[in-house]
């Protein structure tokens, strides 16, 4: 498994994320093996909440704090799901999984704020760069729209399109949309071929959608993508593209110091021992009002149960009584994105003395779009390249020096010669997680959501759901992990009360 | 005088206020009569600092950091300048002048670090509200461009062919621009009528105008604007117009915890006795290496002074020798801003729950453009009108209630009947405070700047000079404060050294 390595001159770094692969992928095995050899404990609770991410951390907290006990039982060795801080130096670190944080995310927001993490601007100065139909240019981060005239218009008339639409699709029930039969048999692909002409669109259009969904159009269905535009808001206000991919003002917004798993890490260490890492859950069971939650190494028995953890990861999960077949089509349908994520590390940050910005949109992968991840301090330089989509599967084949050959061609076409030699890079490729099986987020093809979303939320039994795929606001992004968890304790509170 | 009120319910903040006007406006009068009665005392020091906004107080911390003695001589009983926290409830303050902070603004950012002052993003969910050809409407706040298409390439064109011709603009020798005499002659108002010709496009560039510089744009030339323009950026970032008006990603994109007037109060408390109010400057003599600065109340004898106050102060202070008839020309054809903010506080920020951001753009004014101005704690709400240029001037010619209704009118007509009853309102019209004059900027007409413009970081003699209209980034804003101050203690160290 190679899902991060570093080069030569960081081999703590290197350690680090090897540790955290142990921890995923041959975790699978390892602590299942082991925990054969010794007897298992037992627990007896009030809740048990399955995987230790933003979700599940959250509805156990809301739980604790409404004075129940409550056991969340996490694959890995660390809490945090999608997110992770890489250590890079000594007080240094760059997340390899989800970072940002925007204006309407407002309940992960507060949650940060609860536990003490603060924010700041993601670095947005200067021009973007575009490589698009064989040419380079230069564009101002701000307002961020390409300085083709004609470009413009399309973008902004495609996000106008998006939107209208998306009023019409309810974020709690995107299969009750008018349309939504017609377009949940409509793949992106076909809306693009329709919709967008403007020479260079389609390429545009494609690799938005790779860093978007680690997707390519053609795998996601119109009404998919609608529902995540409504769901791009809040209570008060509507759901709106545009926020998915702008930077200031938008999803790209923030980011937290010290790292966005630092808000699971500080959760987790006020729950304390109710909190137990390397304990994959592996079979539920129900019956007589109470739950039997069977993981490696512990056995918890409960009243109540959340589900926070990926679809493709619940679907594993063996239920006694079995799950109804139509949720675990959907489980199963809802496909988790391919992205990467390909870091390097350089002195300072010397695009910026050029007046750029780090933000680049390419034609050309693997990384077609890139963002600057230096810290808030300044230093050390860092920046990372998406490769999703059909770039990842391609990418994911290649030796490790391919791939690092690869992005760095990009970086130094955009970034000019100095981003040849970086002191150190890393990389993370989510798909190779067995705990998370892929980022950002899991989409659905065509019919899932019509046909199957009405499983999503219902509970079965004494089973609730929760994780970011679950909420009806900013689902895919840590906002939504932390509503869904919040809902799913309101849920489960109610249940307690009966 | 009457620039700033609160209604009846709040009688502290009106004593607030008025104690900030008795300092400023009936202060020009009171001291001097004060001091004439008493022994003025006398200092001697290495540099006298006229002026205790940011670009004073930044050259006093720098020069005193280098181990200085410094005599920072300001007008009013408070430090800060533009900017001024005032006092709407216990542990809740609201900025009456200066207030956001963008990025490449990294001079003033690194100060509030450096003194401990975080920032917090402007609040910029949902909607904008658009009232232009006779229709109201909303559109999202990101990417916060109109929602007529046509309308958004009116903008953004406009804002690329500034920005393409602030390319030949040198920010610290705009007179230098090759096409600088033309651009001198031709008035903002001239370059509208050949350039805009979309419906409502007249009326949105002339609002935007009284927003950006308290002017309409006759009273600005193109010169201006476009040397502006080049420095809305940093060594390192090209001038961009579209950072000029952006919230998110431009000058409006964050605000500072507890308000930007924090920033000076703290570099002043450092500073300690260094720092003497009610002591405006009236003359400074020059002869024999070294200055005599008389104030109200003190003189001082230095070997270097820095001016930094608007210019249209400093053409107040008597020089001996005189000061050059072109410097005095240019200081007197700075004209400071009409802008007057007018803000309502309310029990919460009801116009978030319908999903609009308190951000309007209106044809109608007096307050043509609106921004939500609540605390980072989100209560109260507070919500802001900016009255500029020629509404300003029939604005201040109604009476107090008068203001009131119309600015209520426009509050209610964006926002809804609950605007129209705010808990408290004040406002502030800095062209009726005598220690500033106008705000937010000292804007040029016809032929100053390419005839007198290179006067203006002329050292006369041991007189050096700061504020924003003099900083060579972010002039008109905090950030070219702290730059000024910065580059006139540097060049104050070096004299020294001589």
């Amino acid at each position: 498994m190679e899902e991060a390595w570093s080069d030569a001159r960081l081999n703590t770094t290197r350690r680090g994320l090897l540790a955290g692969a142990a921890a995923g992928g041959a975790g699978a095995l390892l602590p299942a093996t082991a925990a054969a050899k010794r007897r298992k404990r037992h627990r007896k609770v009030d809740v048990v909440v399955v995987g230790g991410g933003f979700a599940g951390l959250t509805a156990a907290r809301k739980l604790a704090a409404a004075g129940k006990e409550v056991c969340v039982l996490e694959a890995r060795d660390r809490v945090g799901g999608r997110t992770l801080n890489h250590k890079v130096q000594k007080g240094v670190i760059a997340e390899v999984g989800g970072e940002y944080v925007g204006p309407t995310q407002d309940r992960v927001l507060a949650l940060a704020k609860a536990v003490g993490v603060d924010i700041f601007p993601t670095y947005n100065d200067g021009d973007n760069v575009l490589l698009l139909n064989g040419a380079l240019s230069r564009y101002p981060a701000t307002p961020g729209l390409s300085p083709d005239p004609a470009f413009q218009d399309a973008i902004l008339t495609s996000i106008g399109q998006f939107n209208a639409m998306a009023e019409d699709v309810p974020v709690d029930a995107p299969w009750k949309a008018p349309k939504a039969a017609e377009w949940d048999k409509t793949s992106l692909e076909t809306w693009k071929q329709q919709n967008l002409s403007v020479t260079g669109s389609h390429a545009l259009f494609d690799l938005a959608c790779e860093a978007l969904y680690g997707a390519e159009p053609r795998e996601i269905t119109l009404l998919y993508n609608l529902a995540y535009t409504a769901t791009a808001g809040n209570e008060k206000t509507p759901g709106n593209f545009g926020l998915l991919v702008a930077t200031p003002g938008g999803a790209q917004e923030s980011r937290f110091v010290g790292g966005s798993q630092r808000i699971p890490q500080l959760v987790a260490k006020r729950l304390g021992s109710q909190v137990i890492l390397k304990a994959p859950v592996r079979r539920i069971e129900q019956g007589h009002g109470r739950v039997t939650v069977h993981a490696d190494g512990i056995v918890v028995e409960a009243r109540e149960v959340i589900v926070a953890v990926p679809p493709v990861l619940a679907a594993q999960i063996k239920f006694a009584p079995k799950l109804p077949q139509a949720h675990l089509k959907l489980l199963k349908g809802i496909t988790p994105g391919k992205l990467i994520k390909w870091e390097a590390v350089y002195d300072r940050p010397f695009w910026r003395d050029a007046g750029l910005s780090g933000q680049a949109v390419s034609e050309v992968g693997p990384a077609n779009t890139t963002f600057d991840n230096t810290p808030p301090s300044g230093s050390p330089g860092i920046l990372f390249g998406f490769v999703g989509g059909d770039q990842a599967r391609k990418f994911a084949k290649l030796s490790r020096s391919a791939r690092r050959k690869a992005v760095l061609d990009n970086f130094v076409s955009y970034y000019g010669a100095e981003a040849a030699n970086p002191k150190a890079s890393f990389e993370m490729d989510w798909t190779q997680e067995a705990w998370t099986k892929g980022c950002p987020v899991g989409h659905t093809g065509t019919n899932v959501l019509h046909r199957y979303g009405p499983q999503l939320r219902k509970p079965f039994g004494h089973v609730h759901w929760a994780g970011t795929e679950v909420a009806t606001y900013w689902s895919g992004y840590m906002d939504g992990a932390v509503r869904s968890g919040e809902v799913a304790a309101g849920e489960v509170l109610k249940a307690l009360r009966r």
